[in-house]
């Protein structure tokens, strides 16, 4: 549908003429995000202030008008896709550090920054902010916040829910509160609550964060494996053994393969899986760390322990890990990451079914897992321009979703659920547990304007 | 009220006929917590195993009749206290360590455990269960999961919403079901907010939660002050610099003189103010850590630091901390503890204005810091049986909130709002925002009968 002209004069007034979009090339490129689905906007309002997202939401709400923020659009789950049109409000203005305290361990952002951004504003303090999502470097801390997002730290330093302070909120009402510290703390958890919903119940604007003291010393070290069980065991133990490492990301031969073609970054081509460790504390401690980790690898047989020697071959093998998921485009123009969670030792053989649902649509599948956390990232590559084969995509992802609820897991780790997988809640929920969900959110948004149609099965 | 005796029948059906208890003299016990809060309720029921829990909510909600989960009612705000009277569900049969899984770093088990026991059975594992609030010997993970309970630790391991990471609860309409891993954990964070949520939602019957390789090495010390406000500036600066203490508790002068009247651990009596510091990590780091620690208590003037030689010492420490709010009660019968959370910086002013507020009400005060956490713990100690003085005290305690809000924190670190702090409410939140808290309520517990009464102001 197309934009109200009053409300479109009454969005001019609030942001100035220039900043909102209406030319259908300009909305083209609102309507995506990085997974399959796609919508079309109204109208994308480019906002700069707190004060300009609530005399917005205002307005949307007193019109009867959907409206989703959006940060840089790299959900991978619909996030952001306004699904039933009405307005984008694009938060990238809204990007400065407002405030770093070191004495209390918090920053103040604006929700637009982008997660990267905040580790160098706090590095010339000696801290840095923890959860590292792969899309780091263009991801905003708001879209962090309503995904949860995770990201290969988050092993031992916690996902976004454990580094949110506190949140500026606007909700669908209009009214502008702070959340959690600097605020409200008490009573029901609406912090908790608001990080992880997807953007539906309010606005995020701004966001106090826990900022960390970076690591005196860190090392990382490249394990390589014949066999992807042998190095799922080693990570079970590693673990299991009271070991925490910084990170101990997974990959497998398809997706080593593919990082190899398109980054030569060194990891051997031949190997079925590797092992990207990271040990991080202080100084003293850290080689008895690495030492530990590097035994238990052995045990599991690992073929060649490569320890990086410097900040440059450290940042080699992380580019590799890094990159993994646009390298895949190398294969097929189109990837779907499923982003399934299962207990750990269930990892050998979720694999393993994950490879028989490749097989059985005849796609191919690369590998790539927060493998601590238990939570794997299949990515299937296909074309999505050829419907038979979008078909088949969807299909297999599906059925991945299916075996990870069968071992006991669950169908998000970190991307969400947004329009992507609002079928698959199904397969967790029943009719009365997601009524209840619908509920909550009746109760920030009755009229059911922000975000809608997001999380919940449609059919 | 009196309970009904077609329900009393059926009561006694579900749980067996000596495990409902009506008399007079039992149902007393039952009515109060550690706050000052008193209610009655009609009936005690003895429960043994979820299935007996979800026929006892059903029977209550299809009876209309209030009713609360009950651990050992150690709660210092009346969370356990059977505001409307009704049933309380005695949860201390389910005490269960049901499963212990050092490769998934879980452990499964029911509401009534202790928290101590947690840590007891995980120990010969080389794991432990992290929160410790200082009534972990008696206090319930369950009653814990209802408070989001804190305590020494919690400063560097994070309180207990960090540690579930899942739970099984029996909403009022009697379904059960698992929230977060194990089960449901996709769409809006149910568990998040079920935890501290203070039993108002529903009664949680088991406990998933995370368990943490105890550290190979710890390291305590006791740091004396001959100013408050130097211990303070040295808590801020420790954080600050980037160090994270296992704990950084601090106690005042009065509190000291209590802790040796009553266990005379070695604390010196004229301090104005005492340190209890413990760092913990690899054996290889923690001198460094300790000693960094030592030079900042230094710098800010500490005049004496002593280092725990052996186990026996340590204990002697915490002995100390641990029992000084038990042994308040050795100057008065009553004491009311207040639980306010503030920046750390604001600290010193904010314990300035502590003392103002007991000299003029004429009470005594002694204050009990989880000071890393900003969380100040003042202990009025008074006579309860004395109107005119519980007055005084009712009213300094309400001071001392508003002077935490004031300054840009909140009223409740750790022990809830419950019955105690319901009109604190109004400090920090608008009418519509509690009305919005009442609709989530609402959407759990329709017709009010789980724990109602609590957290929201009455008049």
């Amino acid at each position: 549908m197309a934009l109200d002209r009053k409300l479109e004069k009454q969005l001019r007034k609030i942001v100035g003429k220039r900043n909102v979009l209406t030319l259908p090339e300009q909305l083209t490129v609102y309507g995506y995000d990085a997974s399959l689905d796609r919508g079309q906007p109204d109208a994308v309002v480019l906002v700069d202030s707190t004060e300009q997202v609530a005399q917005i939401v205002r307005l949307a709400t007193a019109s009867g008008v959907p409206y989703v923020a959006r940060g840089s659009g790299t959900s991978l789950s619909g996030g952001p896709v306004p699904a039933r049109g009405g307005l984008v409000l694009e938060m990238s203005r809204m990007a400065r550090v407002e405030e770093i305290d070191p004495r209390d361990r918090s920053a103040v952002v604006q929700a637009g920054i982008f997660n990267l951004k905040i580790g160098e504003a706090l590095k010339p303090y000696g801290f840095t902010y923890a959860p590292d999502p792969a899309s780091q470097k263009v991801s905003t801390i708001g879209g962090n916040v309503a995904e949860n997002a995770g990201g290969p730290h988050c092993l031992k330093y916690g996902v976004t829910s454990h580094h949110v302070l506190g949140v500026e909120v606007v909700w669908p009402d209009g009214t502008v509160e702070w959340l959690g510290q600097d605020g409200e703390e008490a009573g029901y958890d609406l912090l908790g609550l608001l990080i992880g919903s997807e953007g539906t119940l309010g606005v995020v604007t701004r966001v106090k964060v826990k900022i960390v003291p970076l690591p005196e010393a860190v090392k990382t070290m490249l394990a390589v494996f014949d066999s992807l069980t042998d190095a799922a065991d080693a990570v079970s133990e590693i673990i299991g053994e009271g070991i925490l490492p910084a990170t101990l990301e997974m990959m497998d031969r398809t997706t080593i393969q593919v990082v190899e073609d398109s980054m030569a970054v060194g990891y051997p081509r031949d190997a079925e899986a590797v092992l990207v460790i990271e040990v991080d504390g202080p100084a003293a401690g850290i080689q008895v760390e690495a030492d530990a980790v590097a035994e238990i690898c052995k045990r599991h047989r690992a073929r060649e322990l490569r320890v990086a020697r410097d900040d440059a071959e450290r940042d080699r093998l992380w580019a590799g890990r890094r990159g993994a998921y646009g390298a895949m485009t190398r294969i097929q123009p189109s990837t779907m990451v499923a982003d399934g969670t299962v207990p750990r030792t269930k990892l050998p053989y979720v694999l393993k079914r994950v490879a028989e649902i490749a097989d059985k649509y005849g796609l191919t599948v690369g590998n790539l897992l927060h493998a601590g956390d238990g939570n794997l990232h299949p990515n299937i590559v296909f074309d999505a321009s050829n419907p038979e084969e979008k078909e088949r995509a969807l299909k297999a992802s599906f059925e991945i979703l299916e075996v990870c609820v069968e071992v006991g897991g669950t169908i998000s780790g970190e991307h969400g659920i947004g329009l992507e997988k609002r079928n698959a809640m199904r397969l967790l929920f029943n009719e009365r547990e997601l009524e209840l969900m619908r509920q909550l959110k009746h109760v920030f948004d009755p009229q059911d304007l922000c975000n809608p149609d997001k999380i919940f099965p449609v059919a």
